[in-house]
């Protein structure tokens, strides 16, 4: 716990931003300090809800020559406890919603850290261009929260990850003076990129206040298929042809294994099992492209040989609208179709794709040589490498001896990860959860440069001290 | 001028490389002294010719125990004096040249730092596969050098930069210890990324000893046209309709003044006039797409409509390859055939896409008041607002007064780009040419970061001393 606020600073906290720009009242904290999994719960002394990004400056300003830490928040749908204080100051951005600019030719917006990820949908769609990050909180995710924790989605594989999505920051940094580096260049080679440090630093370099996002055009074609697979395997081999037939145009290649369309099935009213028959796994593909027709054409052709061939058991392509949201609906409600089956140990890792078939393979004999009955879902955007591992109680079983288990069977799979040449957190960040763990698997060289890159732009240790290094 | 290096230093790195590992010889010295449009000398005490990573670890940890500075040299193609020692050590990577490995599951290969660009190319050939950054100097720049300089090229409207295109590092860092961030992951969410401050930050953090790179599958058709146009708005209206109808399907778009084809046609043997006419502006367009024939029936369309509402005044498109060739070669001449006309002020700006015109037309007339005489050739990369916008001295005129006028003149083109919100290093990044130049339009609160952040990692300032913050 992060030690008291002093009484001065409250007050003058609250006398800069005067009337409903702070508020003590537990019913309007309440959301704000517990983690929507409810994982975590926290507590402040005071939540701040500047306006302006200079009502953040003046904010900083007045921790860091007091010390006093902060914690920043946007939309509160992160996974790792990174947003939620125990006992700093809580910033909230919910009142800096503006898209501040739109701009074809740049093919860009500048969006304020706390406008919902939905609006920018919204306003990219007015002049036909789209963000292409999606998520399923896109109604509560921020601008702030995405940039802060390089927000991934079921499109890196084509568009890359937010930190390739954003084209200029403006920020407050730790020593409370405002950085304009809303730029909204594509190329800019003048010194260290300090906006790529910001990005993925989940606060604790400065308070991101607005973004310069980069649109892409929309796709005048669009293909959505599920097929069935034997194996995790096959779906790699799938994989590496539909990005050479289509030349780059793999939307969206995701892999899911039996047992998580079972639990959608089961726990997910509305769901329909896809296809006639059961099969090991599950690729769900989308192919974009700009030629009219031209993703169908390339998406019957994929599937075509692949069923000639064998690599594909049997598939469907969705012919409306509605069929390719159903589709994706599937893919969608594996994380929510697992809540009803109890206690899970979760990981949000990456391999190379290369190895995904190997990782899924030993992860599962690692996990079984501890939990033998427990119930194993894999599924996730095999097209980055990033898998969802999900291992959840045995049917029926206990979920306290289950968690009991948790420690001992993240650390395998998470050793399992490192010897692979992965990473431990694909896309959700470190936050509290796992700061600690990664120290363990990156090297002392690596760990004592970030300290030092730390140390450089937050001397006092004031953003978000509980989180990275 | 850098210090002196003492002679037990230079001893040292002897005894630690061994026969062939080192040279003071002035005729293998000579090339990687001098840059080759001959703007910069240097000198150096010692050429070091690392072989593997440790040794390189072994230079530069002796360099950190006595403070001595190192300046690293690729293929000596910068054109911003950064890889020219004013008396610091050299270190070569010359024979650092391996492919270390090519995977077409991971999409990615693993380039040692000295490995040509060219060599590249041909490794990611052999797995039907392309690494998007295409050079002139492609036989010598290497690949530290892209890395460490953010290189960018003719495709970064598609592809983005060099920083968009690296997977992984391996590095030593000014301590003299070896990072090994060569991971080839799509999706690593583990704190700061410290592979993105090495890349471009010009040597001045590390030594970049290998890297994993991106690659892309090759284009199943591809279609290049040259078209006249009235004018930058013209082919910036032309743009923003190419990128919508293919969505995202355009490789190059690229603008060149009436007077660089000139210049081609008088100074470059073999240069013939594309069309018929002569007009004020050039666009040089390709597309590619995945689908067999999809970027043909692009072009064709996009042409058709230019011509129809007259946007586009007149156009060819490349029937063979070999036609393609003699296309891209107008643009490639572009700055060769300026050479034989003498002095030049050269800049190398971005501005937002949307400023491409306003900065096209403000930048004649605030040269023109200086220079009214001056032949002003202005080309580049209008997909990303990157423009080589040069001045050369009056048909006839005295070189060393043309000269003599550069320093007022680049001012003013600078304060024109920096009040449109761009950048005074687009591509080529700031080395010893421009870094003075780059603090003045930065703000204060930003130098005062990039100041900390190479404090933090080079605290005694021994890499690239004279170049960046």
């Amino acid at each position: 716990m992060t030690a008291p606020v002093p009484a001065d600073v409250l007050s003058r906290l609250k006398a800069v931003l005067g009337e409903g720009g702070w508020s003590q009242d537990p019913e309007r904290l309440a959301p704000k300090l517990v983690e929507w999994r409810d994982r975590w719960r926290g507590e402040t002394p005071l939540l701040v809800l500047p306006r302006t990004t200079t009502d953040v400056a003046a904010i900083v300003g007045i921790c860091a020559e007091a010390g006093v830490a902060i914690t920043p928040q946007g939309g509160n749908t992160g996974l790792v406890g990174g947003q939620i204080p125990q006992g700093e100051v809580l910033l909230s951005t919910e009142r800096m919603r503006a898209i501040r600019a739109t701009d074809l030719d740049d093919e860009m917006l500048v969006a304020e850290a706390g406008a919902p990820l939905a609006a920018v949908h919204e306003a990219a769609a007015q002049i036909r261009r789209r963000f292409p990050i999606g998520l399923a909180s896109e109604g509560t995710a921020t601008v702030g929260g995405i940039v802060s924790t390089n927000a991934g989605g079921v499109q890196v594989l084509r568009y890359g990850m937010a930190r390739s999505l954003v084209l200029g920051l403006e920020a407050v940094l730790p020593n409370g003076e405002i950085w304009n580096g809303l730029k909204r260049l594509r190329k800019d080679n003048t010194g260290y990129d300090l906006k790529q440090l910001l990005i993925g630093a989940e606060g604790t370099l400065g308070v991101v206040t607005a973004a310069a996002l980069k649109l892409y055009p929309l796709m005048a074609s669009r293909a959505v298929a599920l097929a069935g697979v034997e194996s995790p395997a096959a779906a790699l081999a799938l994989l590496a042809r539909a990005k050479e037939e289509t030349g780059g145009g793999v939307e969206a290649f995701e892999l899911m294994a039996r047992l998580g369309i079972d639990f959608a099935l089961k726990n997910i009213p509305g769901t329909r099992d896809p296809l006639a028959e059961r099969h090991p796994w599950y690729v769900l593909a989308e192919f974009g492209s700009g030629e009219p027709g031209a993703a169908e054409a390339a998406m019957a052709r994929f599937l075509e040989r692949g069923l000639e061939d064998g690599l594909i058991r049997d598939a469907v392509v969705a012919q409306t609208e509605a069929q390719a949201k159903a589709l994706w609906a599937i893919r969608e409600n594996q994380s929510p179709a697992q809540k009803p089956e109890g206690a899970t140990w979760k990981h949000d890792v990456a391999v190379p794709v290369s190895q995904v078939a190997v990782f899924l393979e030993q992860a599962d004999a690692a996990v079984r040589a501890l939990a033998p009955d427990a119930r194993i879902v894999a599924f996730g955007h095999i097209g980055d490498g990033n898998i969802h591992y999900d291992v959840l109680r045995p049917d029926g079983g206990d979920d306290a001896a289950h968690s009991a288990g948790r420690d001992a069977g993240s650390r395998r799979v998470h050793d399992l990860v490192a010897s692979l040449g992965g990473s431990i957190s694909a896309e959700h960040g470190l936050g509290s959860m796992k700061t600690e763990e990664a120290r363990r698997y990156k090297s002392p060289v690596e760990v004592a440069a970030l300290e030092a890159i730390r140390r450089s732009l937050d001397p006092k240790r004031i953003m978000n001290p509980r989180v990275l290094f």
